[in-house]
């Protein structure tokens, strides 16, 4: 597969790493929206204008578009689903369904494959909740994130006016998870399961009142959840809240028997270091998989679900069941 | 859907329970070696003699292979597949190549579509080695199963002449697990990684050295392994050892980054009050995800590596994305 990069930032470089690591992979090079000759890739790949993307159109098998769900993968993953093969990242949960329809449609003009909402959530935990409902035959899932960093969220934030830069924690509420794991089967809302933690460097003379006053009410993103800002300094931030670890758990319990009497519990949990590593991680996986449907002939947006597993592997069918079964 | 259960021991009185469950679902009937009239289903539902199976060809959409691995499904499944799309739980995990081309020609002849060894092991912790091998760009994934009942070893111990009852146990070695957490990335047989405690009735008088013997040397289920037989009454054994409650985790553990500095780790995690009432579940989750691939035109053997996951669930693409992604 060669692969190109759409957006050079946190994503794009974890991309990178994790296309070296697969022997079925190679990196044409990095689109970028700033002056390609100020940025330099990791790899020593070449770096190329993003207006000029067209221009390979027949030198890229899959597009990694990586890019913030805010603003960006609305614009520009339908735009480029016409003319390459591409896969996002993009996690606002309630306009996912507007983004698979708008990509969609571009990939399906173009005679293209587009894999839209991958990484780890949306991605595997999304697999873990279809996954962990069906196999315990109506058991409901919930899913906990962190304690860790949401890129997403701490993007948001950095698109706020007077604010330089910025990191959000996303917390589990502890008595939520207790109640799930007892099987006390609780409602909750995402809202009642996690707070959410901003560390904002703002600039010199901005209005903070209004910046805090804008997180917290965002919506998808901050609206209705508890969420507490914190001014620091550029220098706080880098020290205090280097790197982009994260986590979380789905967890699932579903009761079996006659009369309901035995619990069974299923959890899919992560510990990550690097968030944006591992998204691109999985992105990569992903990536080669929908290479394989589009081999097959599947055409138009797709999503975690529609792919086979053996798709992700760089084993065959035979080797995989030797392996893995 | 409509269903069939060949075999109502516990896992086929999993898949009873199950198929209730489901409101695409419905049991046909249930299939016995014995008297059908000597056998009555749980949910009141026919039972027919195994011999008169194939008079029902036409009557049923799924059948559900429950048997056990050792001696039953390599016979059975076969013979089925050619007339029924059928499902079964084969565990020899040294022995699924063999089976999956031993089933898969049956199936090819007869035209259908046949889903071999799935449940939680192999079947769901089978996912869950190659999704987060995949994911994880090279981690390298371990199988820790227990503390619990293992249905197929318990009757794999059963048939040996001169024992009436028995219950395995598989415990996992708690330094086995830490080494991993910590990303020692240990090289470990599975023999390294599990011990066998196992509790027997046998009959009055018979060769108890000659009985523990060939548990100890059984090829695949205890040869190599740490095992221990415990000799005791069929009280004991219903009182101490009642249930088949079982667990475990498939831990993954891979690196990203420049230097590959960043530790990521995936696990999936079970914990069943009731291992066969759990499998059962999950094959009829995967029973009907085979007739949606076998609508698509899909025939012959397959895994769960080959169904992608939105075909296991009762909702709609649309609502899929809505509900999970």
């Amino acid at each position: 597969m060669i692969a190109a990069i759409y957006g050079y930032g946190n994503l794009g470089k974890g991309v990178e790493h994790a296309l070296k690591k697969r022997s079925d992979c190679q990196l044409f090079g990095v689109f970028t929206r700033r002056n390609p000759n100020d940025v330099k890739a990791i790899t020593g790949v070449k770096t190329y204008a993003a207006k000029d993307v067209f221009k390979y159109e027949k030198n890229i098998d899959v597009m990694f578009v990586c890019g913030g769900s805010a603003t960006d993968l609305p614009q520009i993953t339908p735009v480029l689903a016409e003319k390459f093969n591409v896969i996002d990242s993009f996690d606002t949960h309630a306009k996912i369904p507007e983004h698979f329809d708008e990509v969609d449609k571009a990939a399906k003009r173009g005679n293209k494959i587009a894999l839209i909402s991958c990484g780890w959530d949306p991605g595997l935990f999304s697999l873990g909740r279809l996954y962990s409902e069906a196999v315990t035959g109506g058991g409901k899932s919930y899913t906990f994130w962190g304690k860790g960093v949401s890129q997403g969220h701490s993007d948001a934030i950095r698109r706020i006016d007077g604010v330089i830069d910025a990191k959000e924690y996303t917390v589990p509420i502890e008595t939520a998870v207790n109640s799930v794991i007892k099987g006390e089967n609780p409602k909750l809302t995402e809202r009642e399961t996690h707070k959410r933690e901003c560390f904002v460097v703002a600039e010199k003379g901005a209005d903070r009142e209004k910046i805090e006053k804008e997180i917290k009410t965002m919506p998808y993103y901050f609206d209705g959840y508890e969420t507490t800002v914190n001014f620091v300094s550029e220098e706080e931030l880098k020290t205090g809240h280097g790197g982009y670890p994260h986590g979380g758990k789905v967890l699932c319990v579903g009761r079996t028997g006659e009369n309901s009497e035995n619990k069974q519990i299923m959890e899919l949990s992560l510990k990550l270091d690097s968030n944006p590593e591992f998204t691109g991680s999985v992105l990569t996986a992903y990536a080669c998989g929908i290479l394989k449907a589009y081999e097959k002939g599947v055409r138009g947006a797709v999503t975690v679900f529609d792919i086979p597993p053996a798709y992700l592997s760089t084993l065959s069918d035979e080797e995989l069941r030797k392996k893995y079964l």
